[in-house]
């Protein structure tokens, strides 16, 4: 088919961009400016959030937590094996450990983690012998922008 | 006050006894068999729960990370700082980090998990110089009845 004529083409925003946009309504929250996106094959997001530690009394409530949970509820099924896991920060061993047991096929992050990570720094979760599945990495998408949101919190948390 | 002497004393159930009921209720529902139980200084359950994955369609429905919530909700805090975790098996990696992220002060388990476990195996998180709360650890608690629920049904799930 062809396209319409009548409008010009909007593509759809990255997951990269939502999970921005989750990360900047958490800040405004009061929340660590996490934001996560789960995203079918298709591109279609099945789960988005934010962190919600403080609103839920939760501090397992980290964004991709979250996310991941929303997409497997809306797939009625506990893994998600053709879905890929976007989100702004490094994810934590908690979230990396937890993305693997979803079985999600990828994980994209933004800003690398060094202090809290469990990816690519700290318990390195899919480098372990016994994480029997290990999605596809990619680190350092829009990292200056996913980065700079946090120090802002964070400088604005210390009164600078 | 004296005691009531109109009855004998019957002592509360220990946390791993509870752990355990919860273990064997989660294999009644079809799910793995652990169980897990947040108490207080006091020794009064706050959370208790089993495995929930299959139920809940959530990868991440531990027995411990339920139990996590459950206690946390109950309190209204993010944070448990005098609370211990008795879990029937060693926690994996997503939960050790959790009970992490709670600052629980204990953390107390049966059985040892060589393949999953993330405490004394495998991503050995609160051995990692980044985890910022680092609980007081016991394994090995009714090591052999905590194994025993477990051993029996994976026995059963391949037709033994």
């Amino acid at each position: 088919m062809a396209a319409s004529s009548s409008a010009p083409e909007v593509p759809p925003p990255r997951p990269i961009e939502l999970a921005l946009a989750e990360a900047r309504a958490a800040a405004a929250r009061g929340e660590v400016p996490v934001g996560a996106v789960v995203t079918d094959a298709a591109g279609t997001a099945l789960g988005r959030a934010g962190n919600r530690v403080e609103e839920l009394h939760d501090a397992s409530a980290h964004a991709e937590l979250l996310a991941l949970r929303q997409a497997a509820t809306a797939r009625g099924e506990p893994r998600l094996p053709d879905c890929t896991l976007t989100v702004t920060l490094e994810p934590c061993p908690m979230c990396a450990q937890a993305a693997s047991f979803f079985r999600v096929r990828r994980v994209v992050f933004g800003a690398y983690d060094p202090k809290g990570g469990g990816v690519e720094h700290g318990a390195r979760i899919f480098a372990a012998p016994s994480c029997h599945h290990v999605p596809e990495v990619v680190g350092g998408v829009r990292e200056r922008e996913c980065g700079e949101a946090l120090r802002a919190f964070f400088a604005q948390r210390r009164g600078g």
